[in-house]
């Protein structure tokens, strides 16, 4: 992507378009381009760089910053170390009608989800209940953008994948667990789907590393530190385990999703995940377990009072103050990305180093 | 039941057979017998009866007493009242063949369960992946009973139903959403498998009303009073709404829960539920949805292997002190009941005179 690419903006013309001092505006075809060109640069095959390019510039539209251009430096840390395979292709096949499965080969997984997606939708209008699994791939990808195509086709859908293993079960002080996110989404109401999307851990661990190198402390809960005590000292928590969220309920869930992203697809958990890692800084080997319904299966004559009952529930929860619904503030930012996205001007400058030959 | 099916053990052979003093000691044939006898009495259909005998003794064998003969309380006060079909049987249909549906006809949800679960089971083994819905029904049981013998028979399982309309979603203050039980389950270790069972509510609505009685305040974070204010006050709490687990990702959670286990399956939503209570003091109605998938169709030759590495996790998370995994505690009990259960003697009592002709 050449500099002039950039758009400048000397005298905005309204404060949605002004660009503050130390950011850069991309349009989103930039942000698609400057992703792609770097990938390919770095030797990444084009169909996976285009796919990330579409994942990354999704991110950023919805001002989603920890998983939009910033991932391109873990992305070609990857392709440069030889971890993620640059060439191969992700394969579907079908274990039943209904559950289907994606070999991402050890590529990365914004191809295998685009490639598997499609035919989860299809099943799961097919048979009412359909599953899918990605396969030895590595996600690095935000998980309301991986259903969203789904719940945008009218399911209700979920997915599961297992994170980089930091988290102690409740109770414990020492890492067993990934970061293990889950999302779900449900089809309404329109144009602004419900999806949530959060670890199963207090917090990201990119959270934490933000503290220390802000020199602040973090909320108590959030971590133990190496000997097992509980600590608001980022240094410490990153030394030693982070706690999942919600106490008891929360481990449980972060242990179901280690199981059904794991073992049950027949991939790693985090801890053998870790210990088949590089440390390039990209991300984890692993799966990923999509499950999606088709809530016309339940009565396609009913479907929209079905869904105008949710839409109600939505609109109620609304109404009391200080309730904000999973998504709102990335459905606002998309709403507002006409004008192009902000991203920090130093980490433009890194972003265009690394595409300079090496 | 004569009430010299009850045991009585003058001089405790061990501290396993003792029975403290103001408790009565049950076997579960006798606990069975006492919820069926009762039941029917008041005019239930015997199968009925037997599937909520069944299981009101799984319940207390495993001393999860708050679904045990409690309950059986409200089961008689939901046939008096007239709330729950006394006769009507389930009738199972199939959407598609990996969708099955109950129709639970306005009666108790265990014969529903009972009718429904095997088909679940079979069409999971055929389809990899398949999902029932109980719909009409009065829910009164511990979710972990409900998926356990898809869980028994290899099976990963959930289910979830919407419980009663007394929760605000995080941020706000008023009810809007039931306490919204979810339950999980996974086939390893052989004998006591991984299941999580657990309101999405911070806490249980029963156990802010033993609190009441008891005088004592609760934990901050589990309630709002009737001004929207953060209390600790039981009975301002019982007056106002109970809040979600782990903040806005337990709230997101209840959330999911509402919408899958009412607009979903084509049931109510928990104030739905609440607009058509009669106050008897027994369920509210409802649905409940149940997912499993048979973790053989990602590969039957490695399910030894995969069935391992879930065991290893559990062990590797034991041997941290202080952690204790989901349903530990049931299965220690559940080891021990050979001797019987025990039951307050004024529950028992209370349990004998509602089973006397009115």
């Amino acid at each position: 992507m050449s500099e002039s690419r950039v758009s400048e903006i000397a005298a905005p013309a309204t404060p949605d378009t002004a660009t503050p001092p130390g950011m850069v505006r991309l349009s989103l075809a930039e942000v698609h381009a400057l992703t792609r060109d770097t990938l390919v640069g770095a030797g990444l095959a084009a169909p996976h760089a285009e796919a990330i390019a579409r994942s990354i510039a999704r991110a950023e539209a919805d001002e989603c910053h920890s998983h939009g251009l910033y991932r391109l430096i873990g992305y070609v840390a990857s392709v440069r170390s030889g971890k993620a395979a640059r060439e191969a292709l992700p394969v579907l096949t079908r274990a039943t009608p209904a559950v289907l499965r994606v070999d991402a080969r050890r590529g990365f997984a914004p191809l295998a989800i685009e490639t598997g997606v499609p035919a989860l939708i299809e099943a799961a209008r097919t048979y009412g209940i359909a599953a899918l699994a990605i396969h030895d791939c590595y996600h690095f990808s935000a998980l309301w953008a991986d259903i969203e195509p789904a719940v945008d086709a009218g399911l209700a859908a979920w997915c599961f994948t297992v994170g980089q293993c930091c988290v102690a079960p409740a109770g414990g002080t020492k890492p067993l667990l990934g970061t293990n996110p889950m999302a779900f989404g449900w089809p309404g109401p329109q144009g602004s789907p419900f999806i949530f999307d959060f670890a199963t851990s207090a917090a990201a661990r990119g959270e934490i590393e933000l503290k220390r190198r802000a020199g602040a402390s973090i909320p108590e809960g959030w971590a133990m530190g190496p000997e097992g005590e509980p600590t608001t000292d980022p240094a410490r928590a990153l030394a030693g385990a982070l706690l999942p969220f919600g106490g008891h309920k929360g481990s449980a869930l972060s242990m179901m999703v280690e199981l059904i992203a794991g073992p049950l697809i027949g991939d790693l958990t985090s801890r053998q995940a870790l210990a088949a890692e590089n440390g390039d800084g990209g991300p984890p080997l692993g799966g990923e377990l999509f499950i999606a319904i088709d809530p016309a299966v339940f009565g396609a004559d009913s479907l929209a009072a079905r869904l105008a009952e949710g839409d109600a529930l939505f609109a109620a929860a609304r109404e009391q103050p200080g309730v904000r619904l999973p998504a709102e503030r990335r459905y606002k930012a998309r709403a507002r990305g006409r004008h192009g996205v902000l991203v920090p001007a130093t980490l433009y400058a890194e972003l265009k180093a690394l595409g300079a030959p090496t």
